[in-house]
């Protein structure tokens, strides 16, 4: 295999990869134009050992301490939208589900479903910032599936990412360990990602274009660990449904109720704006680059600091706080001084957000 | 919740998990109703501690050893067929990328992309089918992920199943230790998996029900593991593109090049029968139950005596032999004493067969 950028035109192309510019059936028939789909696509771009292995699987060296393993498809549409693609999102997101178990990340894998027809540019452009995505990280990509469904049974590509991670002694992040009296922390500004995609979708022109603010929270998270030690309970991050669902999933798994502070939760005058507009509660809104950090209350303040020294943290603020019950109860404390009931989303506000 | 079998009848029902007896985009939301989904469907199924905790990822003891971990997404058409279904072919397939690797299979994780309108007792199904093959290896599903997409950008269901898995010490599976006079095993009879599902596609009816051998070969593994010890080079599941491919695959991957006898291969009559008349060679198609060891000339008839020894390899073969080259070239000696090339798939002969 050369060392080339890949190339799909056929003519610096030795094999028959392709009779056009967009995926075939064949490329996920496990034959030769499969083959060359890896070689030219997959290999160049996440280049390691264990992929260039060529296995049915990799084989990594034993890590020292317990395992994280999570899985996560992506779905979203459009596939490129303001602030990132469905790659960079895919890496960010199972990245972050690992950071959430307080691991890092030691190699992601790669599960393709494409759609007969899909251009091969777009896919090279995925894969690219994939590649790019987990190279900020410094994960490897290590090893892939590709299938490839007739046309009208997909939609183009869906990606699964699933992750390993190494969860360092001494770490324990579980939503047992949240305890009434403990600070609720979010790491920043709310409903980007959301209200990014819709904006797109829907075609609405707003004065600044809203990005997503899809990014990897490994380092972040390492910070919170560090600065917090053994007083971090739960991490998670408040991706579909918002940090609504976020706080009620955690609130019930700890047999807990939380208040929230309406004041307090950062929100961009834009991402209100467009939330109004759309007729949308910015707090089921998805994010794909905060985390929500349930912490005792004597290392709020270090867990705070450590998150505004961040980049991804600069917003960051407490936001609420952790009572003895009803258990799995969430209110919020309003701007005008009322209280409401914080449900879990029912029905579906956004679909294919991620 | 209640230790009940799921229930969707929407009486025994708390939550209005559902207004129908089919997948809706809220199921895939991130809010109630797809916590509803993980409550009724998938928790009673693969009921575990690391699944239980609900977490963005599941977290496991530090293992012993060298992680495999491996990813496959599956889009069989159709999903139920004789000898399976896409629920068992992908915890099988996943088992099976791990124990080619030579590695003992840990946890598994399920992502599944489903389509608005799929009904939820064929869910039901495929993933009691997921339970119960699971159950038979002893692996448990430990993390999973569930969007769903809008009618017509999908086809019911697809599944993605990685794995992670330890290689015990000692163990060292690669296509690079295949050597010149290497004898080259096959734990028994070909192109069942893929005759099985074309011929429920295509409506054929044989004598004989052919069934799909999918099955997981972690148990033969490591019999074969046990009778050759160091002199066990390599392993390789011959599915998608069959042996031919997974030959050449293993041939190029190594610098060697491989004589099949075609005598020896073992095939069904009935197989054959069907091959014939669809037009097509065996030999390109998919097996998911059949594992090909090339092993050293001194432990061939010790791992031939394992494999047939298990019941998952009565059939077993020595198929052909290693030869110093040229480098990627994998050729048959037929029945009437020819000798032909025996080349990768190149184009798709069965789309979707798993």
């Amino acid at each position: 295999m050369s060392e080339a950028p890949p190339s799909f035109d056929g003519l610096s192309c030795p094999v028959p990869v392709t009779t056009g510019p967009t995926v075939q059936l064949a490329h996920g028939g496990g034959g030769r134009m499969s083959k060359a789909l890896v070689d030219r696509i997959f290999l160049p771009a996440f280049r390691n050992a264990a992929l260039a292995a060529l296995h049915d699987g990799a084989v990594l060296p034993a890590p020292s301490g317990r395992l994280a393993f999570t899985t996560d498809s992506y779905v979203v549409r459009p596939i490129f939208f303001p602030g990132g693609d469905i790659g960079s999102l895919a890496v960010h997101g199972t990245v972050n589900d690992l950071a959430m178990c307080g691991a890092r990340p030691l190699a992601l894998s790669v599960g393709l479903i494409l759609e007969e027809g899909f251009p091969l540019a777009d896919l090279e452009r995925v894969i690219g910032s994939m590649r790019d995505a987990a190279a900020r990280v410094g994960v490897s990509i290590v090893t892939g599936d590709t299938k490839v469904v007739d046309r009208g049974k997909g939609d183009g590509i869906y990606v699964n990412t699933s992750g390993i991670g190494v969860v360092p002694d001494g770490v324990d992040i579980a939503p047992t360990r949240v305890r009434a009296g403990d600070r609720i922390l979010l790491s920043g500004s709310i409903a980007l990602h959301g209200i990014a995609i819709l904006s797109v979708r829907e075609g609405l022109a707003f004065t600044t274009t809203i990005e997503s603010d899809s990014a990897a929270l490994c380092e972040l998270v390492a910070a919170v660990l560090a600065a917090g030690g053994a007083g971090v309970h739960v991490l998670r991050d408040p991706t579909r449904g918002g940090v609504s669902s976020a706080t009620n999933e955690l609130a019930e798994a700890a047999g807990v109720a939380m208040v929230l502070d309406e004041r307090a939760i950062p929100i961009r005058e834009e991402v209100r704006g467009a939330c109004e507009i759309l007729g949308l509660d910015p707090l089921y809104v998805a994010n794909e680059g905060k985390a929500i950090a349930i912490v005792a209350p004597e290392v709020a303040d270090a867990v705070l600091a450590a998150m505004r020294a961040h980049p991804l943290g600069r917003e960051a603020a407490v936001v609420g706080e952790v009572t003895a019950g009803p258990a799995g109860r969430v209110t919020m404390r309003s701007r005008v001084g009322g209280s409401r009931i914080v449900d879990m989303m029912s029905g579906e506000q956004l679909p294919r957000i991620c």
